[in-house]
């Protein structure tokens, strides 16, 4: 493997030698900017062997270096050759210290525009600059020019969701849309979000990984009228004309050609969403160009009451697939019964598949025993996936889409005996998780402002998570949605009714063992206090799994939180035992769910 | 009163029709953008007689806006006429909002740049272009224009301020300041925050109410040399002499041909703490900007070995005068003899100014009764100071400056008896307080990470106060220092060891009554933790004041809230009795800090 890399470095150096670079970025993100990236655009993939969802590496002439952030600091050193890379944190990327660092004054620097977002492209222009190097846009892509065995494109074809399961026609979607572009006096928005595309016209694909979007643009005008420019090969005439005339569908050759023909528009672009290279295109016309927030990601967030209603009723069918699945589990843990990783998660997904409405997995799912779990986002088919081992803990963080919703759980598991050590820290990363699901907070309030309350345990001790606290969840679409979440930063967007988001603390020791516990929550104005002046929010929760008592220090637990987690078991109880049919699951649920 | 703004209004509107403006815009600030505002540049009061540290005017054609923020909103009420403005949430002209609501396209909207920021100014100015109107650069601010009893400039002496108190001398300030810039690749770094300039130089002035500073402007080269512009009529030779050759001193009328003489330079200005006049003079030449926080602001804000202790220091004997007063008060009291607002601000200011490093106060002192403590940042001064009432709850939210560095402290006290509503909500915001005061944080943590615990005990319950929690403290300088400050929003900057912040989270019945419960802490490393494997940041008490255990509901205490109110109490006992020498003031502090 070390080999094969090593001449795919040598094949890009010769490259850029012949451009005259000295250094050429080459990110995880295609130009679409999702965490799972087909196959065919996995550059990084190609290039080194890591399998991450975040990171982005730097060849220079003689060395290079791979920048991850801090859940794959494992990972990578595992996946990556220490001997070609220095490993590096991403945040030396993003503050852009490394250009003083690896580069001499007058370097020239390649990249790809159509890989970057524009928000970044620019400050990254700027910190140029200042460092006294340049930056290279490089039309035909270095790798792209290597890569020779290079998997092709697999596109499916675009399908339908039915109306009772989106609940509002695409007609609607449009007006509010076009209605919020007139309020903001701007003509026309481009949107390069693929799930703000399906989610507007309630239609859904399969061109990446576990995200039920295709690729495509779209523009929308402030009357709500909407082109989708993508392969016309994977649209049927009949989905075609199932929309009015507000909708036209174009081949996405057509787009640059349409962007360059628009001519004194305000055109409203998401910097954070659009690539460069597509910025470069809309500003080359006298336009005037307004950057925000892609205005189709806020009414998608605030899920409609039937999406609310569709992510409950999936919530039960899918919690009773896990419960199936943990009840098993233990019993072949008592049986002393030990099965890796990969039999485990493909177990699991078993019992999610007999739903009639089960579409696929909703993320490639973490299946990881004992010391692997302290990799956050492992994933056991990136090598001989591990046997669980007696007297550790086994994490699994899994979901599935489903026609009506999607789920997202993750549950630690002990297996056989764990230690007082082990219990504790799992407790600790419980009271986080109570603490904030137990939060009323006004409108206004962000996730920059609650992502503390997760992790105020673990600080009060010296640990802490290299993570984000929660993230949104669309609704039969992208896992992660935002613009909302819930961490440190990057989340200043306000929670509103209708946000389904994760809570999930974790604790990570390294080569010892993870622990993460994971539900999904709705947002709600809480139900009005005597003499409350302001209307509160609060989370009500999704997911209905038990947590694993075995892993509990009830000592270190207040008698609020007793209570809470008492109610949530009692209440997973009355909800899921009745879909539950095998005996031993019954039994099993019974005694998950005990009050203590 | 009216009248005369009324004819201010008049005379502000025909110099607009002269200038064919449609809209003038009076900030509160002047071209410094301190809080506190000389008499001679409060263009706002002169406007319309609102007194408030926040604000801005809109006057137009027909109507007039005043926006203030949650803070205000009764007090403007009271002070300006509602005939002649619209008042509105300071809020809906951060965001703009007002300019499509208020003004036809086409519009010209008149501004002096000296007296806005030049980040506010570019936000500003695309807002301009969205809603298609222009924005009118005014080089003869209007106010002056009409203002024909302005007050003179009231210029002081600079001061030095002792080595003994600033622990620091000003070589080693510059020079750290320089390197800093050589490490951001910068030349040189434009400074307009007066207390930076007075902090770097070790310097302090009375230019500005309650704030010792001195008008100025300067540079610094990455070198460390300074150019300080100012009015050399207030600096003596002596002072000018005691600095090396690294510092000179010039007047400030060569600043601007100065700044145009600068070329081929990357110049670092605070887009935040720069007027807009000024950036288009430093802009005008082939010089490149770079936009940063001013490079002197962390260092100042991360207070040395001396001016903590100097801190501490001055806080214990302000602490003494606080005692004296509060028993003084309860004395009087009891003996149901009650003062007005006025008496009692003037009683608790000669206690402090007993003290021989006493200056100044440090902010104008808010001396509250009953219902006027529901505006947070009242001010007896601005109408007739009222009585205190029996049966009624009194705020004093007071400081000062002393040579060793600065206090800020607030205190709530039952007069006679006070109703459970009010026991309820005072302890409810003390919740809070101690709440924060018990966090733990790890490096990177910011103020808008840790503001909600402050907050949450009145969120679980519908209320919530209008102001931020915290802002960080100057040693005898700006009493509100930045950059760091715990409040929901432009909190962004990490918590440091060293930085001297406020922690007072309250609430506010209109009409009714106004809870503050406010101690300053510094920041420090916790003591290791066993195990802990990262090293954490915690709050370390400044302010040794008791708090009125009258206006606590005990039954709403943890008991790990009870410990700490009982530990805190013990702790200012201990610490403070030593410096009460009247047997009366003894005896209450006595009383006020017994366990409860």
């Amino acid at each position: 493997m070390n080999n094969q890399h090593s001449e795919r470095l040598k094949a890009v150096r010769a490259e850029m030698g012949r451009l005259n670079i000295d250094a050429f970025i080459v990110p995880h993100e295609d130009e679409y900017f999702l965490e799972e990236v087909p196959e065919h655009n996995n550059r990084l993939k190609w290039l080194n062997g890591f399998t991450g969802t975040v990171g982005v590496a730097v060849v220079l002439k003689e060395t290079a270096i791979i920048f991850v952030d801090g859940r794959y600091k494992v990972q990578v050193s595992e996946q990556v050759d220490e001997q070609q890379y220095y490993f590096q944190n991403l945040s030396e990327f993003e503050k852009h210290d490394w250009l003083g660092k690896a580069l001499s004054t007058k370097s020239r620097i390649g990249l790809d525009p159509k890989l970057h977002t524009f928000a970044w492209y620019n400050e990254f222009v700027q910190a140029c600059t200042l460092y006294q190097v340049t930056c290279v846009d490089i039309a035909k892509n270095i790798i792209d020019q290597c890569w020779k065995d290079r998997p092709h494109k697999k596109s499916k074809p675009v399908e339908i969701l039915a109306d009772k399961y989106h609940g509002k026609p695409n007609k609607i979607k449009r007006t509010q849309t076009g209605d919020a572009l007139k309020a903001s006096n701007v003509d026309c928005a481009i949107i390069t979000s693929l799930d703000s595309i399906s989610w507007l016209l309630n239609l859904r694909g399969r061109d990446v990984p576990c995200l039920p979007v295709f690729f495509s643009t779209a523009i929308i005008n402030k009357n709500g009228d909407v082109i989708c420019f993508l392969a016309l090969e994977n649209i049927t005439e009949n989905i075609i004309s199932s929309f009015d005339c507000g909708v036209s569908f174009k081949a996405e050759q057509e787009r640059d050609k349409y962007f360059l023909s628009l001519t004194n528009q305000v055109i409203q672009v998401d910097p954070q969403k659009v690539n460069a290279d597509t910025m470069n295109v809309l500003r080359n016309n006298s336009n005037t160009i307004v950057e925000s927030l892609d205005p189709i990601s806020l009414f998608k967030a605030q899920k409609n009451v039937i999406e609310l209603s569709g992510f409950k009723a999936c919530h039960l069918r899918d919690a009773s697939a896990v419960v199936n699945f943990l009840a098993w589990l233990d019993d072949n843990i008592n049986s002393k019964v030990f099965y890796d990783e990969a039999v485990l998660s493909n177990k699991l997904e078993s019992y999610r598949m007999k739903d009639a409405l089960y579409q696929q997995p909703s993320f490639e799912t973490v299946s990881a025993s004992g010391s692997n779990a302290a990799m956050c986002h492992y994933n056991h088919k990136d090598s001989i996936p591990k046997l669980m081992t007696n007297n550790s803990i086994y994490l699994i963080d899994s979901g599935a889409h489903y026609l009506d919703g999607s789920t997202d759980v993750t549950r630690t598991v002990a297996i056989g005996k764990v230690s007082s050590e082990q219990k504790r820290m799992a407790t600790l990363v419980l009271k986080g998780h109570i603490s904030l699901a137990q939060m009323k907070f006004p409108y206004g309030t962000t996730g920059q402002h609650l992502d503390a309350f997760a992790r105020q345990y673990l600080w009060q001790h010296g640990y802490d998570y290299a993570h984000g606290t929660g993230h949104g969840v669309g609704h039969y679409l992208n896992v992660h949605e935002g613009p909302q979440r819930i961490a440190k930063f990057n989340s200043e967007v306000a929670l509103l009714p209708g946000m389904v988001v994760s809570i999930e603390p974790g604790y990570y020791r390294e080569s010892e063992f993870g622990i993460r516990h994971e539900n999904l929550y709705f947002i709600k104005e809480s139900k009005a206090l005597a003499g409350a002046e302001i209307p509160m929010l609060a989370f009500e929760v999704l997911t209905h799994v038990p947590f694993d008592q075995s892993l509990i220090d009830n000592n270190l637990l207040s008698q609020s939180e007793i209570n809470w987690l008492n109610n949530y078991h009692q209440q997973v109880y009355t909800y899921i035992s009745p879909l539950v049919h095998d005996t031993s699951s019954i039994n099993w649920l019974r005694s998950a769910t005990m009050a203590i």
